[in-house]
């Protein structure tokens, strides 16, 4: 079932949050969309504990307190979140509207997109195997969304951090058998971890190979085996799935194929509107760009405040837009809860 | 002695607070000037209990907190401060800088201005009287800025509000006589004030009259009498000195003076550095206007933000400006005391 609301938030990131602040005091509801697993972005997925001194008025913030502010702040606009997805595709509706499906088939539709994606989607590297792209999405995944997928199968698992040795931990129990490989017998990851799969090896309930996968074998993207170069020469392992766990990138993603103008890989925009080259689509935050542009979370904020006026146009076109301050208008201090 | 800086900012509310902490990212120094007596500008001066609800991860704050958590973020940069002042003139200098001159004749020089100015200057406002300008400045005032000013004249007072009361009672004691004046027995002062004015009243120790002034006589600016209409009829108050109490309100004032293209009484800025038509010259927060323009606070933060990386420019010419987080820039956390 296709699910609608009036904006569509592209980014759960703090400026993609306090969109949602903007568009619900002028009475517009939105849907985030994020491929990370919890709202916050960059911030909360890469420095969490980090503080940050320039939010204006917050003399030292951690990432996450600033993401914890924020979504006490939306709080009484109820915003919808889909957490674990990318937007795969944006197309034009007939009504002048927009439909967005993403990676999961899901479609969400709206009259106006607001990409506040930042420095965009956090997307798993690609490991240097020759010929791996032919098996993506078949019999090599670069995440596990739904864990029965892998029941029964021979897995390889490669990497060396907190990913790779959770999902060894957690696979085993129900894989086929269980290989994990990594370049060295040392790994970045939470040492409990790393105990309990020495343990598992010890007593033969996993395999463990310090190495490399230098190649693939199979046929119409189904694996059979891959090859594992290591300080003894290759061995060859049986395999059914493929797991590489080689950390996380920033890039544009699908939304790169929308036809909106680019710049650099950032996305022009007046800065009147914060409009992109598509009529109805917003972008704020770090990815766009305009003049003067500094990728500063508290431009992202002004960017947000501005492109919501224009969004309330095209949502309700012909309505007067009265403009009132938190501080007087009893009628925002109801949308808020506070009167 | 003519001060010297690098930046002058006009108006230290919270978009003139801020633009410090930007600057002072760039090693810029900041000097503030206000016609207020302290920092805050019209959140402080208005309503500094009241809640504010759109500052970004402040789900509620009230003005007074929002000054005093930007004045503890910026005390890493040892902003100077002149209160109680108007910016009477700005003169262009020879070196490309700029001169400013205050209302008490103090000279201030820095290579970038920038007027942060709000809604304008607090200005008092004026009463209906006839003629009153001929004697303003030289026996009308509308402020109290050295006290010893006015001992051992004749002080007539005008108003119901706590600035009147206050200064009746400040200034009775040095004043050859004091009267107030105030169109009804009743006042919008705190009723302390109230009881004492009247205690001293009862005790012939000053004149209350309930009516208006209606007419003032004197010569070049002398005041020698005023003429009070009230209820019973007019009556002739002899007086050397008059300071009227009729509230703030908010002007453009000498700004309007100094050659910037205005747009009703807003000051046209580019959104790429927030530059005025003089060149080094630039506005931000309430007071300047773009497309799309809200008179929003964190859009002035925004502004500042921009504005500081073009100042520096000026400042520093020739200088390559590293774009740099103070999340992960040791040499920014140095700069705020952090690291």
């Amino acid at each position: 079932m296709t699910k609608k609301t009036d904006v569509i938030i592209i980014g759960a990131g703090p400026v993609g949050l306090f969109a949602v602040f903007e568009l619900g005091l002028l009475d517009l509801k939105c849907h985030l969309i994020d491929i990370l697993d919890r709202p916050g972005g960059q911030c909360a997925e890469l420095y969490p504990e980090k503080p940050i001194y320039d939010i204006p008025a917050w003399p030292s913030i951690s990432a996450q307190g600033l993401v914890d502010k924020l979504m006490e702040q939306i709080a009484p606009f109820h915003p919808e979140f889909t957490f674990n997805r990318m937007v795969s595709s944006l197309e034009k509706l007939e009504d002048g509207g927009y439909r967005v499906t993403t990676d999961e088939g899901e479609t969400i539709e709206a009259r106006v997109i607001v990409i506040a994606a930042g420095g965009g989607s956090f997307q798993p590297k690609r490991p240097p195997i020759p010929g791996i792209e032919a098996y993506e999405g078949k019999s090599v995944f670069y995440s596990v969304r739904h864990m029965e997928d892998f029941r029964g199968h021979d897995l390889l698992v490669v990497g060396g951090g907190d990913s790779a040795l959770d999902w060894t931990l957690n696979l085993q129990p129900i894989a086929n058998s269980l290989t994990l490989v990594h370049r060295r017998p040392e790994f970045r990851a939470a040492p409990d971890s790393v105990n309990k799969m020495y343990a598992l090896h010890e007593r033969k309930e996993l395999g463990f190979e310090v190495g490399q996968v230098t190649a693939l074998n199979g046929s119409d993207g189904q694996l059979e085996s891959a090859v594992v170069k290591g300080p003894e020469g290759p061995v060859e392992i049986k395999c059914t799935r493929l797991l590489p766990f080689f950390g996380l990138t920033m890039k544009l993603g699908p939304i790169a194929e929308w036809g909106l103008n680019l710049h650099e890989n950032l996305i022009p925009v007046d800065t009147e509107k914060f409009e992109t080259s598509i009529p109805g689509v917003f972008a704020i935050g770090d990815i766009n760009w305009y003049p003067g542009k500094l990728k500063l979370i508290l431009s992202g904020f002004h960017e947000a405040a501005l492109m919501a006026q224009a969004a309330k146009r095209i949502v309700n076109p012909g309505e007067r837009i009265i403009f009132q301050y938190t501080t007087s208008s009893t009628n925002l201090q109801k949308k808020l809860g506070v009167a």
